[in-house]
């Protein structure tokens, strides 16, 4: 496709799996893609490594990384050193509530974000790789959020004077972490440099064990192909 | 009132005179205020001394300072410095379109560190200095843009999974300037620690000919009492 021909996205990219997964579903929808990633006191900043990887790997026109501060509210075992990663927990452990690893409007943060990059690019598309199967717990990954953070973004900008026609797309909303995996090995992924890991070793190997790392792990089980990644306990 | 008693809520403060007015209204209504500003790139930083002075005088339980970096996507005047403030404009020229001061998706940025800090704090009620006549050029100063976020936030956060009861208060929204000044003299505000200035002198001296001096110094002249702020004109 020509480059000139291409409508811009944004595309928030942590460097996981379904964020990898989303960028490879823009780009074969024919955008030009803006990645966008977040440095935000986060233990597991082997993602953004990650994210540079994937974005020049997947053909990311740009890929930019914002520093935030989240850790100074807390409230969350991804940003705060006091609270432990849990490891080892069952499906019912992690269906139950909200988990430690929520990090507190997170994905508004995230969003608010895109929306600022998506207005200087004179981009009307974001897409954001939350999922509402396997992230039943965190409450900013449901469609009612996705839809009320859209209507916001229609309002906000430049555009939104006139009524924006801002979309936000959730494709990997109603998928299944295997189906996601099938889908991304479908538009060719490579899942070899993608980190998902909450708790990663400190020379990056997943830990294999934290919700994230299981979730991955029965995803690829379920496809029957091997996870790429590397583990500590391989 | 008893410290214990008090209701906690987050109020944005940007050592400006609407948002110095909104603590004292926020703190009148009986809030325990858990006041939150921002670095991010602006030329007139400034205001975070003020906001600093400002919150202490009027009582803030506590004030945060969170870092952002809006600059990485330009396209404003307060944060690009190859675009300049403008100055001298006239009423029709201030009421004309979106100006070049306004930072894209700025509000929503603020509103969503707002969110988290009030999710870990406990608080249901955040306070935004938005005004709805002063700053119609603004797209997320409209009401319809802040019941938009309000769904949002009822929805983003640990609360919001069973229905959360967050309230966005913009109680400055259908105020003139000089109400505004007039409902701040009435709750002792000290508008001589605040700053509105958008292009500041180096020595922190507001200039009096941007759109927000100029909006300003017509409050304060319709309510008939000196500006208390130090111009470099005075």
């Amino acid at each position: 496709m020509h480059e000139a021909s291409e409508k811009p996205a944004v595309v928030l990219l942590s460097g996981g799996l379904d964020s990898a997964t989303v960028l490879a579903i823009a780009r074969a929808a024919g955008h030009k893609v803006h990645a966008l990633s977040f440095r935000y006191g986060q233990r597991h900043a082997f993602e953004l490594e990650a994210a540079a990887l994937v974005a020049r790997r997947h053909g990311a026109a740009e890929h930019l990384v914002a520093n935030l501060a989240l850790d100074l509210f807390g409230g969350s075992a991804l940003t705060d050193p006091e609270l432990a990663v849990p490891h080892g927990r069952s499906d019912a452990q992690m269906s139950a509530g909200v988990p430690i690893t929520y990090v507190p409007a997170r994905n508004t943060i995230f969003l608010a974000h895109a929306l600022a990059l998506a207005e200087v690019r004179g981009a009307t598309d974001i897409f954001i790789g939350v999922n509402a199967i396997d992230y039943s717990g965190y409450p900013d990954c449901r469609p009612e959020y996705i839809a009320a953070f859209e209507r916001v973004g229609q309002l906000a900008t430049r555009a939104g004077i006139e009524g924006g026609a801002l979309r936000i797309h959730a494709p990997l909303q109603h998928m299944s972490k295997a189906d996601i995996i099938r889908a991304g090995l479908a538009l060719g992924v490579d899942y070899g440099v993608t980190h998902s890991c909450y708790d990663p070793a400190p020379d990056g190997a997943a830990c294999g064990s934290c919700d994230a790392c299981q979730l991955r792990l029965k995803g690829f089980a379920e496809v029957g192909v091997p996870d790429p990644a590397r583990y500590v306990r391989a």
